[in-house]
């Protein structure tokens, strides 16, 4: 508990917990303030998912490297997991897809362009192992094209009826899920060695006991499924007063604040002219998202929406999914970079954000 | 002749040559019984491209490097070819349509895949010859454009007559010939020394003489023509029957089975660790059928169909080809397989034959 | 101006300049005579932009390397530019976005295709840097993604009105205009040892004084905008009679005729095995053009046409300039060339010229 306290003391971010207890009360006193609310639960959100991703890495520290692994790869993005949850309960399926796809989008446009260009300007020219970028950046391809194909069929026939997209749907999440598994098996056990995953241990923060780190996670992860009700409860009429519609909230709003802590991973690595680990928590988190998070909601929405839910998403998130599957693999294809691939990335993920605000289009 | 026999004698594959009389006398005896025809004609076709391939391969090994090397790249797709000729005199032309796209897209994914995963399962990592692969994938790309034109023209311009569309594709047909034979003098001519083409001779196989190999060569022809018929003939009703679309059978069965041999050439190097003979396989029989097979069909169906064929697709086909042109690009970019690249380019080919499966599309 | 004249003597490209007062008089004449005008401005615009290269660089190499560099990276397309402007101010919306389109694909195809023909028929194998290349393609695709938005926008929503668009197509060009600006700072200044800027001085041209090379770069920019009224003017008509449409037109013929004197560059450094200086001219000019040149003449449009143009193009022109986008950057990927490279994308620029000439469909 020492530990914990120390860690919020050492680390700014972590003061906006101060946050979390502001929405409760907020909450109970002025339900209808959603605007309010909405900032609230935003300001909250983020530092506890800096602790969550911090409470994983303890665990995962503690278990030994595969076990460790396929902790990582599971709850590595309980954050985005637990809104979109909260989301899929209250049946706001606009939000739920639009956070998927911004979250792929955010994490190999943005937090990819922000570390080049941040790394770029302290360091003149960076390089980093592009082998495991690679796996990464091709089980993201994978992954966009199969989230592409139940939007293209509809598209082109109209005929075609819910229940089939719905079935497609099911199927392609389940493959994508078993596909995702022996794409685990492959990086955690038949070739490691081609999977530094050494590295994201000696970062020199103190160990947590394994006590303290479960407790630490399944008490933030409660607190977090709490805060985004109320995030998803005046998600609407928030945005209606902020002039954004749910497609800007969730590819935008929703992706970098549930990425937030991860973002300041990235960067800090940047910095430090260590691109390898920005670059796999980068692409890491967006394949980890895109052929395991966004068909384990799918296969969810049957137990807790109150509809299935499909994996057909709005035409132009395809296509900005596809556009960042690709800008990744071409980029990632030298394994070096200078400050001006960074502002490339981030002008792509600038142009996507100026459209989705200035036209907001229906999405689904 | 002992030799032929011989041969079937080794090769249990062969041993299937029985169902060919089969085929015969079930449609002399029960010409309506459509499903069994289906079936023992797929049986049969299955031999004899075994056997034309071997064929074509013995006169290529007896007439020189250049010659051979042309044989091989114009008789390489031969069983295709005639059954899609057999589909062209029927009128079939969604079945036409749907094998060349199956076949384009069936040896890109399923047979690269196939031979990556299970020559990945015995060797740790494979290397292979990139620069030939990636004329091979230019070439299929190039194709894919082309053939995306039409397409492309009759979707976005509804009053374009299909004067204009058949006048575009016979001109593009003319265009991808000449591109094709310019290829071929650039690999087999001024360039020959980037590609081993005497690498395909030393398979230990017993050298046929030519007499032989050429009287095989018309015979097996003439067989697989026959058989053709029947297949191509009970192939609407069989498909009802098992609740599959001509769509379907085109891209799926008739791609697989008329690439059976190929395939089992290929899966065997990829286990001998020789990649750079799977890989050519399977891209090279894919980079013949886009720029070669598919045009000459167009211009054969002015002399032999019952009205002239477009290279226009049901866009979902594009969508295929295309996506199958940039991953075989992407993939053997790098030169190096492990077992997951197959496991990724079987999981997209499963996507495809899924969503073909589930909802059936109206080609053309 | 002893020199320009002995500049003239020597270069018979220059002898054309004979058309330029032949424009002015045909005029004054016979002003109806739009074939014979539009035929005469064509051949008077060919030399006029080989001169305005020629001026362009001599100021460059008067005025040290960032200047220089500057001023290359901005007046480099001012033929491509001014005859754009001549359409702009006759509100010719179809003409200027055809020009757009057809200049980055015939630089990307054309010019990098007849480069790589001409060098490979003459050297067996070409190697170039492939660094600034990268960069080039890099901004090419990041400029045809920003084009492609609004296209994408506009089709996706027909309710999008016109309004948004116009919004969306200002704030993507400010982007890109600021985008441009970084690239140049990085290539001209942070990292310019990766950008071999020297190698263009050393083409063994006699060095004009800074006064010739103002005044020439004036009179002539004054000249090609005259012959401009005048093309433009013709131009509707024009094609026409010649069976043409103003699709066509703007895509093939005006980006021929003003990268001309480029061409020629290009194909003879190709010869002289400097692919180096083909492939940074062909790139280059393509990469000028997409993020800088395009959302200029959105920009000035405001100030000089007669209502505000967007970035919105017809799908084709979109499809087309990504196609050619991605071709280049697949292409540059390896730095070594052969013949048969530049025949795949001289076929390619060919398939998109023909689909044009055969159905023109409805631009803007």
């Amino acid at each position: 508990m020492y530990l914990l306290l120390r860690e919020i003391r050492d680390r700014p971010l972590l003061w906006l917990l101060a946050f979390v207890p502001a929405v409760f009360v907020a909450q109970k006193l002025r339900p209808e303030a959603h605007a309010q609310l909405f900032v609230l639960s935003i300001l909250a959100i983020v530092p506890l998912a800096a602790l969550l991703s911090r409470a994983t890495e303890a665990v995962a520290a503690r278990t030994g490297d595969t076990v460790g692994g396929l902790l990582n790869a599971t709850l590595g993005n309980l954050t985005e997991l637990v809104i979109a949850l909260a989301a899929l309960r209250a049946g706001q399926y606009a939000l739920v897809k639009g956070s998927i796809a911004g979250a792929i989008v955010a994490n190999t446009l943005f937090m990819l362009g922000a570390s080049f260009l941040l790394g770029g300007i302290k360091h003149h020219v960076q390089e980093y192992n592009r082998v495991s970028a690679r796996l990464q950046a091709g089980l993201l391809f994978l992954a966009t094209v199969a989230l592409l194909v139940p939007s293209a069929v509809a598209e082109a026939d109209a005929t075609a009826g819910a229940g089939y997209i719905q079935q497609l749907s099911v199927s392609l999440s389940v493959l994508l899920i078993a596909t995702y598994a022996l794409g685990l098996f492959f990086s955690l056990k038949t070739h490691r060695e081609f999977f530094g995953s050494a590295e994201r241990a000696e970062t020199g923060e103190i160990a947590w006991p394994l006590g303290l780190a479960i407790a630490t996670l399944a008490g933030v992860t409660a607190l977090v499924a709490l805060v985004s009700e109320v995030f998803v409860e005046s998600v609407q009429q928030a945005a209606a007063t902020f002039g954004m519609t749910a497609a800007f909230v969730g590819f935008i709003v929703v992706a970098l604040v549930g990425g937030a802590a991860e973002l300041a991973s990235a960067l800090s690595a940047a910095r430090k002219n260590r691109l390898d680990l920005s670059v796999g928590i980068a692409l890491g988190s967006a394949s980890q998202i895109a052929p395991f998070v966004a068909p384990m909601l799918v296969l969810l929405s049957y137990l807790i929406g109150p509809a299935p839910m499909s994996l057909q998403f709005w035409p132009g998130a395809v296509v900005m999914m596809l556009i960042a599957a690709m800008t990744a693999s071409l980029v990632t294809n030298s394994g070096r970079s200078a400050w001006f691939v960074g502002v490339v990335l981030l002008v792509v993920y600038l142009i996507f954000a100026m459209t989705l605000y200035l036209l907001p289009p229906p999405l689904q």
